[in-house]
């Protein structure tokens, strides 16, 4: 068995719902033999790609499938400069997929390779928002109602206005074009709708809010404090990530539990967080980061210090993306929670093997490695798309510009 | 180009709102080729003028315009002992001068040879104060008549008391004279007075209030605290510069967004507070730290931590220290707010290329520099004015002399 | 003159030393106005080539030159997932250039528009290896002859060891192909060496070390004790990025000046090291971290921490790239040395406008922005290159891979 | 008694070394009732007679001279912006003058005032330099013949080369005047000289040098190492006032004594390195810090964490400044020793009462107040001198600005 190895490493772009998603496929030696990988970083997902055919594939042709952490070092240490989304996320896409192959050369699925089963299904939570309260409310009963019981509640999008319906801005002449939000109507708008929120769903529903990063320090710090009457399950990334220093002393004034990490891309920057129990759930992309062997690694990292996880998982990820990380989320003992936004019937029709959803929680199926693959003619259905990027341009009230 | 080179360094005092101000020009080898910068150090300009004339101006005759970094290292090197607000005022003028004089050599406006535009306008803040809870409330409601959203609250002057009208204060006998000011009792006529103006002006008015270094550390931590209702867009000075190690204890009490540093002439002063994140804003009057080389610097050290500006911008400077400000406001990324106090007609007719103020906005011009420029002849007409210091002479109601 | 705008963005790949470079051209408007900038990581350059044509291009056309701080700050977030060598090299190829536009905007070299030249030349170090004793101290000696002062010294390439000559190591059976080095080996050959160079050239030669983070901790620790003998100018690099917490310890154990971060590629990185001034000398690559803008933003933070500069500058770095840092060189205070591997007269053919070395001292020429220009025909005649990886899959005796 | 007030406070200057002393005097409401400071920062003295004349005389005029900590709060204070040379010498020159009044009320020594004599001679010592070994140890026997114990060794001035004799540097083209100096030629040129004293004079000798805070953060990491084997009596001020925060390094690398200070200004400058117990000897020039007031409390304050004092004495302060320190050197506990120049016979020709020096001890006389007396119309003959500023333009080689 020992003589399998790469043959061919393949990337994959398709975009079942109008999102690019990067697909790996490892080919071995061995016939019929294959494994895929998520490499989905989805704003720069031309260059993934670029790293992934024109480095990764002929680095690896003829490698040992065998060896995954000596691989997994070798990749990471061959392009000398390192870290970063795209590499992270090229690196992820053979690490998935050689997990894959190892499953299915044990005829087991990856839950089981990795130690078996600490639960037997996967609590989920949904993100509901809305133009009005009463949008956002109609949103949450309606996730309730398909058993959902944790529900990230949001007045617009991040910062609460993407659409510029939701906030009144006087900007200054001139002001450049952009995503604007003005933080403290924001802030202000999260406070009613919770209070709205919990007037009407009671103190049972458990609820989610993410900052995105959004806020300055001074704006956060306020905002935590106030939050803290709602009882949130907890609340997301409410610093950047190059920002975590201040975790010190956001601890210090809330008793709230903060969830961090969906940007991390480097091990610096989840290092004193996590070993000074500044955080309580880690919730990094694992592809960012590398794939399933850093996330494991990290899962670990994370039991030590009695921090659970709760994997970034909407749809800007691959159902192959959003399994791997179900895999780790059923054999570790310190899962958290698991991010989600459904899977449409086009992913559905390109991938199968999805996870059945039921009652707020996910099954993997039993099939051996990840238990799901990647139709390739489907895929050609779905061919990448030009995406809104503006999003991602966001400006304070003066045209100030923030990340993101 | 670089064997342009210094000619005189001219110091000119003039006092068009009653204030003295000190402006500096830089006359260069080049015919016509002059720049200005602000040194006012108000309460000790005369010595700030003889630094100027007695050793920076034979200094610098014959050095060239071009090396400003090195320049500004060589004058503050070569008083041996540094640092301070006399030295680092007349440096400022210089070095104001200096990047004058460099935009105009590169015919561009400060903001532009800085790296460009972050915004299209600076966001001000006024301050409104008066002897009654109505008559500030009158002042408030003019400023947001004029389109200002942010506005310095306070009853009397700092605090509570100059002018002895609102404080019934028991002194002892033979008590010498002073500015006698009840901290208790200004504490809470503030208290009041926010939630007057909260009541009446609501949740969106943006609120500052300003400490001014006047309580002790134990009434400064019970303050904040009770503060923390009127959402205060910041609270400023609540520390003296010798004190702010207590920013520590005060920043685990409260999470209202924390300003600090008119009073900074050291760098070992702000460093601290900074590197652990301790404030929230940074307030310095920067020509009391040596001008715009140290200016922005400061600013990109407090841009790696989170931290935002919003330098000191009363009347105790002139039009062209304002506008040099307002040069770092529209560059720099993390730019907080800047407070301003308008501009007179005298100040307008000295200085020709007073940033327009429009719906809360400043806007400067795109001319070269700076882009304003001193009247020397119509300065004459607004020579030095002995300037009251009594409510400098700050005291407690036994008597004790506390700063300011 | 604010009406200029980005017309395109173009990316060139060239190897003139048999080592691919990335340069960026961008155009703009104005006729004949184009500017220039590095985005050399040469070990994925197809990687960053994409990111820079696919995403950089389309978002910036049409976008005004003037404002690089936004256009950083906005190049930065829009990928959402950000930092990383591959985007931040793409990032910089677009700042270097805007910078390089603003000086012939100003019509002045780079240098004059940040505030001037804090010194006349730029002190290089230069790099002598050898398969023996002798052939090192042959190189030494003809770089002192050449004016040089400052010489790094190593056997063999880093590790000791690239070509095999050097150590003689008992593998495994079946050990994997790789770089293999032997660390103690390695480290006794080091201080032979030094004891030799100490001997024969005497206490004022400065003399470099670079562990290439090749080191276990505890092999480090050891190390840098036993060199303290040898009075080090600095020693580099001495542990990887992911491990920066142990300077604290490592600076409990030597005086030897320390020297960190050519992979820096995230501001995390260097963050804690800078604060405790635990280093000495920062290394980055200018364009890993995006740039002049973050440069010098990282210069200033040096500076307040008495840490001086010594940017990563051997041939895998265009020539743009290194006149670059030498802009930065001849303006910043806290300026200490750098890095140099000299410039192939193939590189002088593509690149105008090389600096003039004299005496162990850079000079840059006087011309507006960068001062160097890119000749695209001639590049042309020096194609991409076949890049040989092996040293970078580097293994210790029993084959465990490390980095690099 | 308690009607006696501030008549006037006059400024004198006078050079009877050639380097300008600034002498204040208080007169009173009672005749003959007189007291002298004083408020020497020779490098900016025209800025100081300017505070002390146009700011502190108008202001102290009709007030009690009794109230010395009212008045040195108050003066303080009174000009907003505070602490740094100028302001602080001015109050230092009257807080001195203040407090010889009042030993001449009391009819009492400062010393005895202040709680009367911890010792009955003040231990000196003295500084040696040359422009070759021999020339220093010529100098340092010389000093021994005269008594003296205690000797700072420097070869040439500080950095070791001042009148540019001893070093041997290569400088870039067009590099600027200044004190040029080489940190590595210096360093080793001390230790030779060291070497040299040692065996020449043994251990009984007690050794000082000063590092003048020439020497970057790593130079003195390496320096203060190295110097550990001479047994220095201590090193003085080895870093510069910005940069105080390394001590914590240095301290954990050296058992040498540390002497720190002489630059300092502001009280934040001490206080961290005080309260860690980082250095040995405190060494402010008391008229920069505000006089004997707050020199007083500073003692106080290195008493409680077992620091001594080595108040700055060479001279550049007035033989009353010399005076003012050694009454706090009679009277604390926690006196150490005193840097000592001697007083010309012009000096104690203008100034009766300096102390009396016999086998490298001070006397203080028995007058009341600081016993020394200033003579107006003999300081006339010493009238002020233009001084030669270029020592305090120092450069490293290659053109770099340094302080001083």
């Amino acid at each position: 068995m020992n003589n399998i190895t790469i043959r061919r490493v393949k990337s994959f772009v398709t975009a079942p719902n109008g999102i690019n998603l990067v697909v790996v496929k490892v080919e071995t030696s061995e016939p019929g033999l294959v494994g895929y990988g998520c490499a989905t970083f989805t704003w720069r997902y031309k260059a993934v790609k670029t790293a992934i055919d024109e480095y990764l594939d002929p680095m690896l042709q003829g490698k040992s499938v065998h060896n995954i952490e000596d691989l997994w070092q070798t990749m990471m240490g061959s392009s000398y400069w390192r870290n970063g989304p795209v590499l992270n996320n090229a690196i992820s896409g053979v690490d998935e997929a050689l997990w894959d192959i190892k499953g299915k050369l044990a005829n087991m699925p990856l839950y089981d390779l990795l130690g078996g089963k600490s639960r037997e299904g996967i609590e989920l939570y949904r993100h509901a928002d809305g133009n009005s309260i009463e949008e956002v409310k109609e949103n949450v009963h309606a996730l309730i109602e398909e058993g959902y019981r944790h529900i990230r509640c949001h007045m617009g999008t991040y910062g609460g206005n993407f659409n510029g319906k939701r906030q009144r801005i006087i900007k200054p002449v001139n002001a450049p074009k952009g995503a604007y939000y003005h933080p403290h109507k924001y802030m202000n708008s999260v406070i009613k709708l919770l209070e709205n929120i919990r007037t009407d769903f009671g103190n049972d529903l458990e609820i989610m809010h993410d900052v995105h990063e959004r806020l300055s320090l001074a704006d956060t710090l306020t905002f935590v404090k106030e939050l803290e009457q709602f009882k949130l399950f907890f609340l997301e990334d409410s610093l950047p990530p190059e920002q975590c220093d201040f975790f010190k002393i956001l601890r210090e004034h809330t008793v709230t539990p903060l969830a961090m990490g969906e940007l991390f891309t480097n091990p610096v920057e989840w290092k004193n967080i996590i070993q000074n129990q500044l955080i309580n759930y880690i919730r990094v992309h694992i592809s960012s980061i590398g794939g399933i062997t850093p996330a494991k690694k990290l899962a670990t990292f994370c039991e030590l210090y009695g921090i659970k996880t709760a994997w970034h998982g909407p749809n800007d990820l691959s159902p192959i993306g959003a399994v791997a990380q179900m895999h780790l989320d059923l054999n570790i003992n310190n899962f958290g929670i698991q991010e989600f936004a459904g899977f449409s019937e086009a992913e559905k029709e390109i991938f199968d093997g999805c996870p059945k959803i039921e009652n707020g929680y996910a099954y993997l199926n039993d099939k051996p490695g990840l238990g799901i693959s990647f139709n390739e003619e489907k895929a050609k259905k779905y061919p990448p798309v030009e995406m809104d990027f503006s999003w991602l341009f966001s400006r304070l009230p003066d045209g100030t510009a923030t990340r993101p």
